[in-house]
């Protein structure tokens, strides 16, 4: 209760089993008293591109474009663009960061990605010999919740597409854990596309039940062994 | 010699480590007498957003929109828009596709994976169950040419940033290896950006070294046992 979430969403159509994910965790974290934002990147023609565009005013050398010095420089000096600075308020003020999306080509959505890429920067989420458990977004939880298109056999370890926790990896730790954010288990939905309407509700249901008590969960121990074991 | 090659590039400036690179590439693979191709998607303004309007005309369900059903139905009768049937004929043709960038966030930066999202598409590199060593994309190979920030004691077994195939997976295995396209050893130059000119001269010199009898190489056995043993 007070607690402020901020679902980052990745899905074009509110339809969808994602949209229908998204609205549960809306619906229940407000339920329970939170502040809940939402930033719909699809909805909102999210720029993935990282470019010149994304600094306001004179580059720091515009000889040669370096996007993570000028992002940098911008950050320190208040210079970026208004869409970065209005998602990195949102960061700032949540307690816990939802990652809602289809899982595509074992990653994220290249939106997800962009936002990633352009709101993280050093200065903001990180900064010289500032990261992982030195990062600077401590105190803060993450959660990343998608859907996959293959079944759990298919993401085990003996799977063709082996353990599901190979592709957690640049998530989880490559980018939450570098900026010091703590990850809860992530949330799968395997395949929901071929289950049936019985078993789909099932899933959302165990969504509902899950975010009833999550605040209780402890983070998952961001080690190496937890991924690859 | 006759070979043609696929160069799908991801650097905003022509004067980075990373221009540098393709700069090498396109000019020794040239005078082997290939023929090469740059997509280079910063200066093309790649769009890296997978939406409706990658669809001409129709959509096969308009009332729930599904971006994977809709790119596949409209691969079947001819309806991608013009930029994604400009680049699979790029990579119909092609016999190797080198992808060239900096790693953001232990991974390809989002416009890079925006252009696996979108060009990829069922029907074209993969379908049911035509996937893995029975993808689409066969008698084709890639390899992965990127730059870090990290050093190599970084992204080693022990180092904070884990082995750096751990990485290579989504991109080698859950993308290029799905689609068929066999994996050449990955091209890796880590931290130019905090090496003395001296040594960033010898990482370049080693890509022209490579390039030279690149056409000899076999390709990486593509099983969990290469990633993570």
């Amino acid at each position: 209760p007070g607690k402020k979430v901020l679902i980052v969403y990745a899905h074009q159509e509110p339809k969808s089993f994602n949209g229908s994910l998204l609205k549960i965790a809306v619906e229940e974290l407000t339920k329970q008293g939170c502040s809940v934002t939402v930033s719909d990147l699809y909805a909102m023609q999210f720029e993935p591109r990282a470019t010149r565009n994304d600094i306001v005013g004179h580059l720091h050398n515009s000889e040669e474009f370096n996007y993570g010095v000028e992002t940098w420089e911008a950050y320190k000096r208040g210079g970026l663009s208004k869409d970065l600075v209005e998602e990195q308020r949102k960061v700032q003020e949540a307690d816990l960061l939802i990652f809602q999306f289809p899982l595509f080509w074992f990653n994220m959505p290249a939106i997800l990605k962009g936002w990633m890429d352009r709101v993280l920067v050093q200065g903001f989420a990180y900064d010289l010999s500032k990261s992982y458990d030195g990062g600077l977004l401590q105190d803060k939880l993450s959660l990343f919740s998608f859907t996959t298109g293959g079944t759990k056999e298919m993401y085990s370890k003996e799977g063709i597409g082996g353990d599901i926790r190979y592709i957690l990896w640049p998530m989880q730790h490559g980018i939450m854990h570098f900026c010091g954010v703590k990850v809860l288990e992530p949330h799968i939905c395997y395949a929901p596309a071929h289950a049936s309407e019985e078993k789909r509700k099932e899933m959302l249901a165990a969504w509902t039940q899950r975010l009833k008590t999550l605040w209780k969960e402890e983070p998952i121990d961001c080690s190496p062994e937890w991924y690859f074991k």
